[in-house]
């Protein structure tokens, strides 16, 4: 029996008449708003060449790593998914995989997957039926044949999900191409990059060595000496801000920032250019570097963003065999407090400077994040991130973070995706549980109704724009 | 002024008539379930001798730590609850231990203790009257004139407890004759065993070097070499396996696992052999000995639960004078990224090996467990377990599991007791928190009924007998 | 357009009408009872001398933390708020700085520090407009003119604030003359004294050896020995006795505690009189000190309190240009099993001693110290604290501990704040939250109301008597 999907107008809001009523009032202020997406992984070849999607699989189901980590939690191998080396038997028909994925949906009841996905299939696909084994078949050949159409190419889509601008992320070894295509082509919308230099800070990503040589080249400066490196980081960045840059972002294991004395970092940098370094050299100059970056941030203006504490690639098979970003990156406890310590006692008080900190341990939202964001005018706390960018993840946020930090000093919404079709889907999670939680508080009467609406607006939009420079 | 008992149809629903409605019916359809109690303490004669309980003391207060640990704490001695050595002063009077008990009942209040406790006094004797210093003495009587009764012998409340299978524990140095006597018995009841050899792989358990030497008697293999050692326990399993035994139990002090080449496990087990080993190469033989479990695992089919995070004996004083299980373990921060690293890099990816793994640090839930569940094939996450094993405890776990490991990579309840007239009350805890939860989710529209309450019985039945192959 | 203060009468409370009449009823039987402060930092002058205070600013603005650490994370600097030494260009008029703080009251939305201004406001100085720019001239004014009226004294305000005691917080270098002076006044107020040690007990506190000769001299004793030095506190907890302390409070960086042999300490406190020793030896001292502290509270009978947890001035600039409590102190991870070891195995058991322990690491409360203070007959546990002291908070602490602890292992409520006038908003909240807390139980019937009647009571009033002997 199939049953029509469920998305009601209500989703998400309290089933008291009470909250509900706020709720629906503070939503309807604020659904409209165009989408401000300040940090995400779209690709930007997408809008620079405006091609048509392929098919269903290819688009939905393979670059999720939110939804292949599921199937393959329960069983579904890799090759049965898509994934794999030519020489293995892997499944080559995209239709076989979406019948898969079908035949499983019902594992992602309950988790925030689902529901993007649900959106999708209504808002972008039309869909009505909730998918399952019966109807997947029709569903991969609608969803397909869709995407051949002129009004589901990517900047028709982009246009139609009402974004106001977004950003993507690459890094210094990025021709950006693509980026300079985009405005080339006098297209109106609004798609800019953001600088993220893992891979030429961190002495133990794959390839440094050859990263900086080649960062070298790119950049036409001489990286011998460390004062060479840092300008040849200052020359990228300046590049990044051309085609539209308002922000850095930084991925290292730990929140952990060093300031060392000029001397201990030449010492440092040559160390690790000699390629004979311990890991604790590589810690330190990474934590070193988010220092440097601060630096360069408050001279270029660019807005700097954390993102520590995964542990990557936990499961070794799966990397050797698979690669990166299929699923086993897993959150580790992560510490702020004496980490930022030494990047915030250089710059926490000059409010000229903005770092954006986000975690995936939510024990330290009550605990050191608004603690620290509710007293540095430098520094704002990043919503809930990736494995809480969910219901209840969003209003553990809040409820953690509010009463130390205020709404003022968290910057809205990220949705942090390379799924484009899932970002109105998870913008509006978003708006729904920050009316959800503004509600609550009007109930019980933390504020009044009209304190609830700006603030809404807030969230939504000024925030996220004020605090990305956008 | 003496109260009824409250133990209201609709207790741990909302308030909210929505929602609570919701719940209603999904209890409904579950509430009668058969139990099935895959992991618990339940002790094996009770079942193979079939004699009457004692009396109302030695049943349900003086076994249970949940209880006496309360007490305790609030100044009440353990020679007054009737422990001690018999030198020492300490009450015999069964019915005055009770009198003590039902004076401080109202320490309870709040607890899931009290919660268990008014059950059975409920529906197991059939008590109306809230316990109080009153009735206490009406209350001993009527409970211990009832065990004396046919029909509240083990087998019979068994038989009315519609317990489908229980799993009890054992050691590999128990002879596991009451479980024998049970099988020879002829009664239709199951009451399997589960094999947990913390005494004979845990180098710092008392009497460790003993242990071994019993096993080796016991299992008739000679355990000088590793090889030898290993051979003993794939015996001891085997033993288990054939009394109906489906799992491994390992209460270890962390998740830490090892994965050692051959060479140094034959070191390190020649090491602890001398008996002159240092905490850190103890810690180490744990941790590889869990590697060696799932290796049996794999090969003898017996799913692996692993339970850490727990400091023994906390209390110097009580240990000394009372012994273990007095209420003096307390948890302590556990860690599963780093630790289960090389067991789940070993097994992880194979779904024939199945790892259970339970926490006491709920940290742990969104930020480790969720993930490594949401990712691994061969993992799943053990319920709410001990301390939080209580309505606000499964809520969340519900609320920090579900969006990321989704229902799917969850097992069900465990009761993990031994206090055998609570478990119907703890199973119908369990049942109505997670119709509340999922009540809550259809509520606002995140799950239709449908799928609620489809859920619901995996989560009462389908998923327990699947993840414990019963 | 200026709005109506939002002090609604249900405030906090469920907005699911059954809860919501639950709570009415619990918290009308609860509001009037008298205030019961046992730890606090108000200043002991102020009830001596019974001075007028001066004005809005000084008196609610400036000696604020919560206050002025959110208007300074939006990059309001402190001299703008009137901090800093003379030679720099701080406000000086108290009026501008009034109307900045209203500019920015929008900041507080949400927090509880807009929670208990309001109710200042409304029920201190009778305001009903909400503050807000155009308001703020007006505001000052008023608050400004009341303070110079003989009912806005300190005793005036104690009396009307309906307190039934109030302790303060001392070290012993302190000569106690404010409280020796309204001992003697005769008036009936209640103003008890409270023994913080830290200055003479931690070797790395601010001029620790110039505080221990100041110590020797105020003793009248010896302190070359240990047993001299030990001699010298126990003078000074007399004297506090003297003054109607009842306990002693210790904020330590960790819970560390260490039960060192005779030869041990001995030779340890030497070190430290030496003036060289290493960082583990401070820490081992203060670990040892608080063991020496239970020992004097088992013979004075002084309730003893730890406060750890806590990075004091994170924020170096901060701390060199305006000192001590402005906001830059920031929660750390804390850890109680392993460290409250050493003192609870020597007094643990021992239930005339009585140790209350508070934390800002949440995560502690289910994991370790609901079940610590579950177990332990010596062990309470203190309520939420300063950043948890707020309604989301106190809901996550009643959550996380009842369950384990129950409700008989707390202590009820500490309003820990130098901020006189905001002392009856916040044990309005803490009794309001309570009752909402319990209305919920009742709701879902885990509770029935005439024991969440009681409850209610002894939370606010029975438990705190009695934990802190008053």
């Amino acid at each position: 029996m199939i049953e029509p999907i469920n998305l009601h107008a209500d989703r998400f809001f309290s089933s008291d008449i009470i909250q509900r009523d706020i709720a629906r009032k503070l939503y309807n202020k604020i659904k409209d708003f165009p989408i401000v997406s300040p940090h995400g992984h779209t690709d930007p070849k997408w809008f620079a060449e405006n091609e048509c999607f392929s098919n269903a699989t290819e688009l939905l189901i393979q670059p999720d790593h939110y939804l292949v980590r599921m199937l393959y939690s329960q069983g579904i191998s890799m090759s049965a998914l898509g994934f794999g080396k030519d020489c293995e038997e892997k499944e080559l028909d995209h239709k076989k995989i979406w019948q898969i994925f079908a035949d499983n949906y019902f594992l992602f009841l309950g988790t925030p997957t689902r529901t993007w996905l649900d959106y999708v299939f209504v808002n972008v696909f039309n869909m009505s039926e909730m998918l399952c084994a019966e109807n997947a078949g029709n569903y991969y050949d609608t969803i397909t044949a869709c995407l051949q159409q002129p009004e589901f190419k990517p900047r028709a889509l982009f246009e139609r999900f009402n974004i106001e601008v977004i950003a993507t992320t690459e890094s210094p070894l990025d021709d950006l191409k693509y980026h300079q295509k985009i405005v080339d082509s006098g297209w109106s919308g609004k798609v800019i990059t953001a600088f993220r230099p893992d891979n030429v800070v961190d002495p133990e990503f794959e390839g440094f060595e050859e990263n900086l040589q080649r960062l070298s080249v790119i950049t036409k400066t001489n990286i011998d000496t460390f004062e060479g490196y840092l300008k040849s980081l200052q020359v990228s960045r300046e590049k990044f801000k051309a085609l539209g840059a308002t922000s850095t972002d930084h991925g290292h294991p730990t929140a952990r920032t060093l300031d060392l004395s000029n001397d201990e970092k030449t010492a440092l940098y040559l160390q690790i250019r000699s390629q004979k370094f311990t890991s604790q050299q590589a810690d330190d100059f990474r934590a070193q570097m988010l220092t440097e970056m601060a630096t360069m941030s408050l001279e270029d203006g660019l807005v700097m963003q954390i993102h520590p504490g995964v542990y990557r690639n936990h499961n070794d098979f799966l990397f050797a065999h698979y690669g990166r970003d299929k699923g086993a990156d897993i959150p580790v406890q992560s510490e702020y407090v004496a980490n930022l310590h030494a990047l915030l006692n250089k710059y926490g008080n000059d409010s000229r400077f903005e770092l954006i900190v986000f975690t995936l341990d939510e024990t330290s939202y009550s605990r050191e994040l608004a603690p620290l964001a509710g007293h540095y005018p430098a520094l704002k706390l990043g919503p809930a991130w990736w494995f809480n960018d969910s219901p209840e993840g969003m209003r553990r946020y809040r409820q953690q973070v509010t009463e130390t930090a205020g709404f003022y000093n968290t910057v809205g919404f990220n949705d942090d995706t390379r799924a484009f079709l899932s970002i109105p889907a998870r913008h509006d999670v978003a708006r729904r549980m920050d009316c959800a939680f503004l509600a609550e508080m009007v109930s019980d009467h933390r504020l009044t109704e009209s304190q609830a609406e700006k603030i809404a607006v807030d969230l939504t939009y000024t925030l996220v724009k004020k605090a990305y420079h956008l």
